[in-house]
């Protein structure tokens, strides 16, 4: 990210014949200067739908005219070609909500990263449903919301949580190793902008404990995923995936152990591609523009 | 692998006190000189069962006995410790027979390899349902076997498969791309001799066209698996896995060709430590001592 | 890459506004069909110059006009820009000379490659200073010029290849593990053209023997790189490095073993970048279009 | 590591006929459960002698005496084969001083590790030459040392530091981004008990920014090292390296950020494999026992 104050415009379409032309065209006239240009093609699907997509980054002080204003100015193009876009303004700090259970791992690391700054957003609140981190949550002044979740108050809990973001109003919300699979309506409610950290190499090992399971099969690389929450438990668009070598003596906890790196690492660079609107959805698969 | 004549012995066990005792003050009573050691305790199954693994090398000039001597001084300790073993000696050369099919890259890798003695084995025969390898075959002497497999002849194919490798007498057969399922007859006559390269990271996308399932999938890493063949499709004991990262700009087609990479490297690493005696069988787990 | 003919266009140019409007309403005014777009803005180096490099695939039949015509037009657009450019057509097939010396895991690579068309070149020759290698280049059909290089006959040496590559009129000339220095004049003659690996992850382990170098350091992981030839050794753009894990246990040996398995994959996927126009050299460095 | 109680025998003596029957005949007479051996045999150096590397753990409630009677009885065996060698109880918990200057990451991840007990130690203090850290360690409870080091206040510092260090009697003092250069009696007074770690795949980039040089050299993977402190900079045996790709897009301060997360992690496991007596040292090169 640059440090200068800039706009990033995305972009999802059609695809046709003069569609960067169009938009770039459009910054080359006002004198928009770009920073960054990222392009995807992606070719025609089972259905013969081609599609575009697209990113940019573009100077704010290039361009002789305010947000609003080029907003409405973009509108044009938009129509033109069928677009969904947005843009974006690199002084408007994001908000990140977390959700996190008893694992502390990734939840230190986004707030170790979020103290030194290279995660500059606003993290409006945490929410758990266990109370063993809230001391760390208190510490750096971040509202802490304690939400347990049973068999028995599921949908009580979760109109709770969902009441506690609403006022959070977040941009995105990170699911830091939370053990609960949200409620279908939390999940709708929050298209594309639900992240979930998930402990094995998607799609082996889906659901529970899936270094036991790994370890079971006597795979020889373990993995963790980063993907879009969607109602399919852990079907979601994948943003990010790593993985680390294991041999035959490694227990489970080692496995777990190994795990956590990766995870805390893959989430924290997932979570980062989001923010700076490099992640674009296409079905259930990603662009991610590096 | 050392320059010199050495034994290597390979051992499984029931784990108690005194294994590792018994079996180095065997060999030092006797002066041999161990030029490599590995190790493994595996801890109680379900069963309660603990097991023990164990690879030594001794070079064999340090020993005051030939190969047929020592197994037979060794059968005391075995006997003692109801052992599983093996040993064998550097000077014969291994035998290993190939099965094919259309694709070539793990074929070709192979055979580069066995030109420069990287691969120091004898190979009595290349077997393929194709024959479309033929020409590189013959060019380097090796006895090309073309056994077309259809729906119809899948029994006398086997059937003659079968007598082909019984005549080769092979150490380890190796499935460099082999496309078609071995009957269970051959996999059963062979057990823990038979390697399999599977392109794709087991337990993810089982069975036929895994990149087209990874494509779809929108997973970031593609790997390839080299495993142990059973009965069970894809389901043996795995060697050695690798992955490679992908993008959203790539086709299955470029997977398919980043996938080949990883493939033969990934075959040729556990052709080698299954041939140098370093992979031993638990259960459905492999021990690979580096 | 595209099954369908296209033109790549590359492109390097001061950075300024409009480069891409310019280029990509050029095309579009043509009904250009872009199949792929990559673009780069390097920042302003410590002269304040700002760079752009750009890259774009263009579906040939979409153009209204043929090749030379294409380049015609698009002249104008260059000129204004002040654009060191080129645009090459898929339908001509590059032409790849390869250097080679004693160790063959690379040249077998690319030998195996181009026989089942992943590597989709003409091989004009093969230049050796050792005879080791013939066969397999005599079976192919290739032909292979033996020029022994000494202390004493380096200079007619030098000439002798100079010749033989005058004639085989290469795009590219692959140093495929050749065991010698270039001359000046030599790398000179093909600025960006010649491609090296090195066997060893640069800047680390420079000149002869870097795999005992690295022994003696004691590092945990080794490497390979390919570069681009300059008259300074080992001191070319780097187009792509990759590095494996050791261990203690490992002997030099064992390292310039697992080190060929890096070395031919990093030759390979470099000189594939390079064939289709996705290296961009900048001062020292390149811009590697994925 | 395991649950129960064990204790950690390492060993290096020169290579002979009888090392490993020697030590397992000795535990195996007392009934001594071994859980994990690892061996590793050097071959003769220039000077012809070659030498001998053990790790053992052994229950430690399987063996009749304590932990003093055991060194006794060990001290035989040590004394026949000239042996190098310490037994520690992992019912003893390790003390691991830290010293860090401005940059967090590090600190961070290690106090958190320390927070959820994985990295189970006690850490009596940490020295800083800012104080930019010291809420967070006061936070923990943990005593924080202010040690501004000046050109001119180098010799009083660096006793200072040397007397809280002494005070703290630590096991192994991590330098965690440490920015300055040690004295010589510290580095003499800690041997093979000061890890630093080096943001930089070592030996590429030795001194000052690499991050900077890596970029100008246009790499395309950075680095990160973990070597034990010798008086010679950036040249004591290395521990644990790792490698993240980078592309032409990416800056210095995106280097800078990746190469953080490498930092942390290879940190934090190399710290592990020497707390846990995994790391042995061989002149200028480490065995690290898996």
């Amino acid at each position: 990210m640059h440090r200068e104050r800039f706009y990033t415009l995305t972009v999802s379409c059609p695809d046709r014949v003069g569609i960067v032309a169009a938009v770039s065209g459009f910054f080359a006239k006002h004198g928009g200067w770009i920073l960054e240009t990222s392009l995807h093609a992606e070719p025609p699907d089972t259905t013969g739908i081609a599609k575009y997509f697209m990113r940019l980054e573009i100077k704010a002080d290039s361009l002789p005219f305010d947000l609003e204003h080029l907003r409405g100015e973009f509108q044009a193009i938009a129509d033109e070609f069928n677009m969904s876009w947005q843009i974006t303004d690199s002084a408007e700090r994001k908000r990140v909500a977390i959700l996190v259970s008893n694992q502390g791992h990734c939840l230190h690391d986004l707030l170790a990263r979020w103290q030194s700054k290279e995660l500059d957003v606003e993290i409006p609140c945490v929410i758990s449903n266990h109370e063993s981190l809230r001391r760390l949550v208190d510490w750096l002044g971040i509202p802490f919301h304690y939400v347990p979740v049973t068999p028995e108050n599921k949908a009580e809990a979760f109109a709770q949580m969902g009441k506690i973001l609403a006022d959070a109003n977040p941009d995105v919300i990170v699911l830091a190793r939370y053990m609960q699979i949200l409620s279908p309506e939390l999940c709708a409610q929050y298209p594309g902008q639900i992240i979930n950290i998930h402990h094995s190499f998607l799609p082996s090992f889906v659901g529970g404990k899936p270094y036991h399971q790994a370890f079971e099969r006597g795979v020889k690389l373990i993995g963790s995923t980063c993907h879009y929450v969607t109602a399919d438990l852990d079907q979601g668009p994948i943003i990010e995936q790593d993985v680390i070598r294991i041999d035959h003596s490694d227990s489970v906890e080692d496995m777990v152990r190994y795990g956590k790196d990766i995870e805390k690492t893959v989430l924290a660079r997932s979570l980062r591609q989001h923010l700076e609107g490099r992640v674009l959805i296409h079905g259930n698969k990603t662009i991610v523009f590096r």
